[in-house]
Parts: structure tokens; C-alpha cells; sequence
């Protein structure tokens, strides 16, 4: 096993274990509780957890504090996975292989676990003492809470929505993913940065351009999945873009040519990082991944 | 006019211009943001917010800090009504005499709104430098964190969507209340208490004290509006509660025996904040609104 592959699993397995504590069970209300567990445990990629952790490494960060960053950006996108799933929005009943919690559990049950969801990512920031520096917490409130709301991933979403049908060019396509799936990425990958001494400008502009290409690229490599892999490997339903009209890159390049613009971002990316030496490694790993993944 | 109604006014002036320079405007995605400002402007008793203003004035706190924490609290409870008007919760289609969000724009966009005002509220908390001690700051996130998620208002309604239909006794009602309106009116009240220097364990009880009472009394005039007021005065469907087979307080107890419980209430309510002198002025005219209040 490489160790990226190594290294990327005992991940996953930390924040199973940490997003698991930071659910309450056993008390009430035991259902929304339950379905709260259902749709944040045993599955996702970590995409995001991943670049938090990656980014406290490359800037010698503590570590117990990225653990918290990482729950909070997951358990956001967890709940906007869920409420994207309700019949109002995507309609979907396949995520991560298993029943939608509206499918599996009913659709206010959904609405209350993204709900929830989305004050525990706070909660757990807000953690007492979580970082030395009381005031560079607080700014990681903010550029969560910044990311997730009308100017991040809910504006992108309200976007998603609005242009659905439209044919959009590249450039109002890219201000809708910056917001719909970057905003989130890029906030992972600076509240990593956040975990340690203050960033210089430098280093604040090289993980702004890394997660800016990163965001763009994964949202390319997703679209070229959603047209080309299987329902079983996605774990979610396949080929639903095309089907409902979205705007994807596949709209507007042929997929080789996504492909290749995907692999220039990343390039980009690792570039950018290269200003930490041996400690981006795992940036530079992440990044990689994001172009070669099938799923 | 009585003081407290010039200074309820006041305060309803200020709160509907601080939400107002919250929630962006002219720019994108513009529909979401309107869809905000449809449902946090131009209405509601804001009696959270009164509550953080109110407190903050009993111990002498900072009323800047004061009025992003009512900005917050009152976020919060807008995006809670938002979501539960919504047709997979109580599918009501009247708000403060206005139609409901998705009633005025569509569910998707109703689901959008409430999402971005929850992060809205505690990017309004997170601004640098709100609080002059940055680990108080923490402390109101944290709180405003745990009054909205699964152990406080959004358990709440989960609560409450589960035992619509089933006889509740006394105990199990305000075990949903404490938690479905409760939590946020204790937020309210102890956010407008860490405005300030740290409270004594003294202040700490006695806004603890004050604030259940409050809040339950609350919810008990809320049921003998919906069962008496009709709805012009309320500015939502009256007599809801009962057609929907909903536990009130009325199913438990003649409406003369309810009014007498809440006004019990208020003055233990009114007992408690008696520590803080006349500086707890507007804690107890608060509370006198409550059970003397038409809508």
C-alpha cells in the first residue's frame, strides 16, 4: 500500500471515530440521533478532512485542532449532501450505496438531521481551549460559517438551481462550483492553515491557489465521472446531470479535454504548494487523487 | 406610550436595521438573498432579541456585542420558522401575516434560505473583535451552537413531529418545550449575559431561573393564542395546534387554569432577576409582555 493510500485510511478511520464521539447517543431524541449517525458514518471519501489535516501538516499545525476543523467542514458537507437529496432539490435516493435519510428515515427527519448537523460543525469549532489563540479560533468560525452560507456553498447551490436547464458558458459555470463545491474546499484547506502560527501572505495566497485549483478540478473529474462510471462504483445514481440538464464541463469540452484541463489545475496546485517543501506532501498527494479517482 | 413600549419600538428599529446590513444585497445569487430578506425583515416581536438587550442591560454589558448576538439569535429563529412552514413539516402557508417562503418563492429556495440564515448567524457572531475577551466570544458560539442543534431546538422539533398524535402528560410537554422554544429564549438570555464581564454563579442561576420560566410561559400563552386568537391578529393560521392533533397545554388543562399557570411563571420569572436591581427593569416588563400579549 503506498502511503498515501496508508495515510488516507488511518484518516478515515480517525474521523469515523471523531465524528462517532462528537453525535450524541442514547439520549433524546434517539431517532434524529440515529439518523444523524446514519448519514455522517461509514462512508464518504473525506475529501475534505483530508485537505485540513494535510494543510495543518504542511504548516507544522496541532493536530487536535485540525481533528475538530476537519468534523466541522464534514459534518457540512454531510448535511448539504442531505438536504440536496430532498425531493424540493435533487430527488435522489442513492447516496454513499445506501438509502437517502429521507428514503431511509422521511423528509422532515432530513430536514432536522442537515439542520442539526449544521450547528454540531459550530459546536464542534467552538470547542473551549480548542486552539492556543483564542482570536485565530474565532476566525475559523468565521471562515467556515462564511463558506457555508449565501456567498459559499448555499449560494452555489441556489445557483445550481436557478441555472438548471440554461446553457451556461465556462466562466458562469466556474463562479457556480467556486461557490457550490470550492467554497467548501477551499475553507477545509484554510482552516488547516489556521491551525498553527499565523500564515504569512505567502503562504495565505499558496493555499488559496491550491484550493482554488483543487475545487475546480474536482468538480471536473466529477462530471466527467457522473457521464462515464456506473451507479455501483459512484454509490450514487450515475449519468443524473445529463438527465436534469445541469450545466456540466462535458457541456461545454469533450471529456479528454476535461481530463486535461483537470490535470493542468492540479499541476497548478502542486506548484503552489511547493513553497512547503517536503511537508506538502500529502497537499501534493490529495490533489493527485482528486484526477485519478473512480469514484 | 409606556417606557417599555418606546423601548421595544427602539429596539425593533435597531434590530430591523442591523439584520438589514446582515444580509447581503445587490449581489449574487440575488433571488436567495431577497428570499432572505423577505423573511427576516419587516415583522416578528423579536422577543429574543429583547431578551439578549434586556440582560445585557442587567449586567452592564456591551450593547454592540449585545446586538450581533440578537442578530444571531434572531437568525436562528427565522430559519427555524422558515423550515418548519415548510410542506414536509407543518405545511403552513401564512408568517406574519405574509405568505410563507416557499409559498412566495418555491421549497428548494424556502430550504436554501433557512440554511444560509443558520451560517449567517454565526458568521454575525465569529466578527473579529466582537467581544473584547475573544474566549467569551467562543463561549456565546458554543451556546448558540448547542440552543440550535439536536439537544436544543432542532431535538426540540424532532420531538415534537413524533408525539404529534400521541397524548402527552405535563412532564413530557415541556420536556419538548424546554427544548423547542426553551432553548433559544435560554440562549437569548444568557448571550445578552456574556456581553459583559463573567457573570457570578449567582447572575448564571438567576438568568437560568428567569429564562425556563420565561420560556415556558411562552409556549403556554402561545397555546391559548392559537386556540382563542383568530387569525388576522396573529399573522399566522390560528387554531393549527388542535386541527393538527398537537399536545398543547390546552389538551392538559382548562385555558383559565394555562393563564394562571404562565402568570405563576412570570412571577417566579420576575423573583429570580430581582438580584439585578433596577437594572433587570426590562427583564421583568419582558416578561410581563409575555403573558399580557394578544399575538
Amino acid at each position: 500500500m503506498s502511503d498515501f493510500a496508508a495515510w488516507s485510511r488511518a484518516l478515515q478511520a480517525r474521523m469515523e471515530s471523531a465524528l462517532e464521539r462528537a453525535i450524541p447517543t442514547h439520549v433524546a431524541p434517539e431517532r434524529l440521533h440515529e439518523a444523524m449517525r446514519y448519514v455522517c458514518l461509514g462512508g464518504g471519501k473525506r475529501i475534505r478532512p483530508m485537505l485540513v489535516f494535510a494543510t495543518a501538516e504542511a504548516i507544522d499545525g496541532n493536530l487536535t485542532c485540525a481533528e475538530a476543523a476537519a468534523c466541522a467542514v464534514e459534518l457540512i458537507h454531510v448535511y448539504s449532501l442531505t438536504h440536496d437529496d430532498l425531493p424540493c432539490m435533487d430527488n435522489d435516493d442513492l447516496r454513499r450505496g445506501k438509502p437517502t435519510c429521507h428514503v431511509a428515515y422521511d423528509e422532515a427527519t432530513a430536514l432536522l438531521v442537515g439542520d442539526a448537523l449544521q450547528a454540531l460543525a459550530f459546536q464542534q469549532l467552538a470547542r473551549k481551549g480548542l486552539h492556543e489563540e483564542a482570536t485565530a479560533q474565532i476566525e475559523m468560525l468565521h471562515l467556515l460559517a462564511h463558506a457555508s452560507g449565501s456567498r459559499g456553498m448555499a449560494g452555489g447551490q441556489a445557483t445550481d438551481l436557478s441555472s438548471t436547464g440554461h446553457q451556461l458558458d465556462l466562466a458562469e459555470l466556474e463562479f457556480m462550483h467556486i461557490h457550490k463545491t470550492g467554497a467548501l474546499i477551499r475553507a477545509a484547506t484554510l482552516l488547516g492553515g489556521l491551525c498553527g502560527k499565523p500564515l504569512t501572505a505567502t503562504q495565505h495566497s499558496a493555499l488559496e491557489r491550491y484550493s482554488h485549483c483543487v475545487g475546480l478540478a474536482f468538480q471536473v473529474m466529477d462530471d466527467c465521472l457522473d457521464a462515464e462510471a456506473d451507479t455501483a462504483t459512484l454509490g450514487k445514481t450515475a449519468g443524473k446531470d445529463a438527465a436534469c440538464g445541469k450545466a456540466t464541463y462535458l457541456t461545454l469540452m469533450p471529456t479528454a479535454e476535461a481530463r486535461a484541463y483537470a490535470h493542468t489545475l492540479i499541476d497548478e496546485a502542486c506548484a503552489a504548494v511547493s513553497i512547503f517543501d517536503d511537508r506538502a506532501k500529502h497537499l501534493i498527494d490529495i490533489a493527485r487523487f482528486v484526477v485519478t479517482r473512480a469514484y
